[in-house]
């Protein structure tokens, strides 16, 4: 009894998920339909996760931001996964994934499911090497996984089912070799034993258990590169080629599929990238993490892969999978989730409104108004964080020799006389 | 006996400043001295600013970040001043505008003159009107103040002398009117006496006294948007030509010239801004304002305008003039000049690799081969902020089960079973 977003489209019907993201993007819900039906669009909606607020991702539609969160084995409490979740959901995530590798990863799901209106997101082989060991890896324990995570609500799944052995090698030429988790831990297995990657080798067992509770295949890059030395090399097209043709699967079995990408990539390059996943996977939702546009500066990269995010959706991407400041440094808190989502969240609205998507850019406009006049309360409540603006206006007037002067139609930063906004209102009125 | 960088350039001279700047840029000085000839790269070095280290700005050239500091009728502490100074030059700025428009503007500017080792910006228009207030704007004030600080030894100043009578009705027109300060003040005056702009009207005496000095001019935009809904309008294009004139004219004279831009501008009318500027005004070198590319993020304005910058700098423009956490809401302290010097290092080195300038990406391949190795060490050392990164590590490794791990070959992202560098590493080793 096979039932997904993409075969209900296909049969015409526009689904209640459909309907919900069509009016949320004001756009047209048989528009809408067709790219899901065509796989441009997809909505991860797992038929077992009750409380989901649908949530759709295509290049039609608004920017997407992911955040992710999880244990590792060096620090894996459940209710600090809890307060990341609702942390993410404050500062605006639209989806989230659970990446926890340590602690009970069952219980930490479950209730991170069970918490979250977001589409919720996982790399199924975290579980397997977390229970199996890294050389534990195989197609029961990969199926079995797989199936008990569907059943338990997970609307998403990140599988490196395009990273096969014959691609190693063109990796490990790299300054950095392979730098995504899952990638490694298959080229290492595939190494070891000599068998072709179980994802790639089982992708048809695969897609009857997405078919059966609806789970977006996220089509992971376990060649993306580390580092701007390593971007737009051979290993990473190549392993793109490989997705284009797992996407053409996905869409022939009715089952929804993005793709991810790269990681670090140069200013210039980033264009081509976007352009190159559009071609080789027939426009399918391109995830893509960062990039990352320079690789000096750990502390600071949500700043350099939402720059390079910002670009990326203005290009074509469809979701940006935010960084927090400790990427490369160490595992998040919930003060990096903060940071690391604000910075992404003003990078998408920003191709948002580049792109010229619908509405994207009445909230700017109602903040200007409000600047006009001086309204300050009202700048504060359209402000993308209320609490921040307001405490700096609050610390620049304590910091002012007329603190006591808070109604006033000037800021601190240039005061009453030299108060451009303040002198424009004048001149108008006088017109 | 005039002399500037200019006229010396064009009469074959390889000046001690070119010689320099063609050095930190690692590019040929005859090559250089024929951009400073022509106009399409500006060295500001007021033959009175005896300690300066010369700095070229040129589309040629690196992409340079201003930070502007300066204090307000309602905070005018010198000292304050003076510490923001120290924080700007050790998080980067190539250059600094002293905004300075309350307190003892010369002790202010005389004392920051002599502590700065970058070239000093400033905006005349602000010490006439805190001298005389709004309606003092003459052409003896203006000469007078023009010349004193000449004589200091400015390198660069902001005149807004593109903004003629006829333009001020076009920018009434908008959301939010005029936002430069300069701008605002300009308008306001000439709406009041009917006067043409002085700084127009006596352009030829504000060349005289450049060439007296070799101070640059940095042709203003008093007609910058000052919101996305106001970007690329008559009014701003109609100054735009007319500093097309005047760059013309400062050329004729052997002034060194630049031109400053927009402001606030949606991602997608950057390059078309770039563009415009570069055949408008023939290539001087643009030095804009950010742009900001979202409204709704006061508070976050260093990151909206340091990622529109960052479009800005690898579509044309050679200087940025860095954006405060504190923009849109008050006085910048040294704290904010810091983070928004930092967004800005960042946008202007994506930048920078973007457009292959000469070494730019040398640091970051150092420190992706130090990741490769897990020589943390030489990657805080490689770091835009080396104080951060090894915070950030140290906050991750306590926050650990496993504290006293330090030296390992992994960090706390994903511990040691999934480090995707130690499984890379391993790889190679094994080929």
């Amino acid at each position: 009894m096979a039932f997904t977003q993409m075969l209900a489209a296909r049969s015409g019907q526009i689904t209640p998920e459909i309907r919900a993201v069509a009016a949320a993007e004001k756009i047209d819900a048989d528009a809408l339909r067709q790219l899901v039906a065509d796989g441009k669009a997809v909505i991860p909606a797992n038929i077992n996760h009750r409380n989901l607020v649908p949530c759709g991702i295509g290049r039609a539609l608004r920017t997407k931001v992911n955040a992710n969160i999880g244990s590792s084995a060096l620090s894996s409490c459940p209710r600090h996964e809890h307060e990341k979740l609702d942390i993410a959901l404050k500062y605006g995530a639209d989806t989230v994934m659970d990446l926890s590798t340590g602690g009970d990863l069952n219980l930490i799901r479950r209730a991170l499911i069970a918490r979250s209106p977001a589409p919720l997101g996982t790399v199924p082989i975290y579980e397997m090497v977390a229970r199996a060991g890294g050389s534990g890896i195989s197609r029961e324990l990969m199926l079995e996984v797989m199936n008990s995570q569907a059943e338990q609500g997970v609307d998403y799944m990140t599988i490196h089912a395009g990273l096969l052995k014959k691609h190693v090698p063109l990796a490990l030429k790299r300054k950095l070799g392979i730098v995504s988790r899952g990638g490694a831990l298959l080229a290492a297995w595939m190494t070891e034993t000599g068998h072709e990657n179980p994802f790639y080798e089982f992708f048809d067992e695969i897609l009857q258990l997405c078919l059966k509770y609806d789970v977006t295949l996220s089509l992971g890059d376990g060649l993306r590169p580390g580092c701007l030395a390593d971007a737009s090399d051979p290993a990473q097209f190549a392993e793109l080629d490989t997705l284009g043709e797992l996407v053409r699967r996905c869409r022939a079995a009715g089952v929804q599929a993005m793709v991810e990408g790269p990681g670090h990539v140069p200013l210039d390059q980033i264009e081509m990238n976007m352009l190159r996943e559009r071609e080789v996977c027939d426009d399918a939702p391109f995830y893509i993490l960062g990039p990352v546009v320079i690789d000096c500066a750990p502390g600071y990269d949500h700043l350099t892969a939402a720059m390079g995010g910002m670009m990326g959706a203005y290009w074509g991407a469809a979701m940006l999978c935010y960084v927090t400041p400790k990427e490369h440094l160490g595992l998040p808190e919930a003060d990096d989730v903060a940071r690391g989502l604000t910075a992404f969240k003003i990078a998408a609205h920003a191709a948002d409104i580049g792109l010229h998507r619908p509405g994207a850019r009445d909230r700017d406009d109602a903040i200007s108004d409000a600047r006009a006049v001086f309204d300050w309360e009202k700048q504060f409540q359209l402000a993308l964080e209320p609490e921040r603006a307001r405490a700096y206006r609050k610390q620049a007037l304590a910091a002012s020799s007329k603190p006591d002067d808070h109604g006033s139609e000037y800021c601190t930063m240039c005061g009453p006389e030299f108060c451009s906004v303040r002198l424009s209102a004048k001149l108008k009125k006088a017109l």
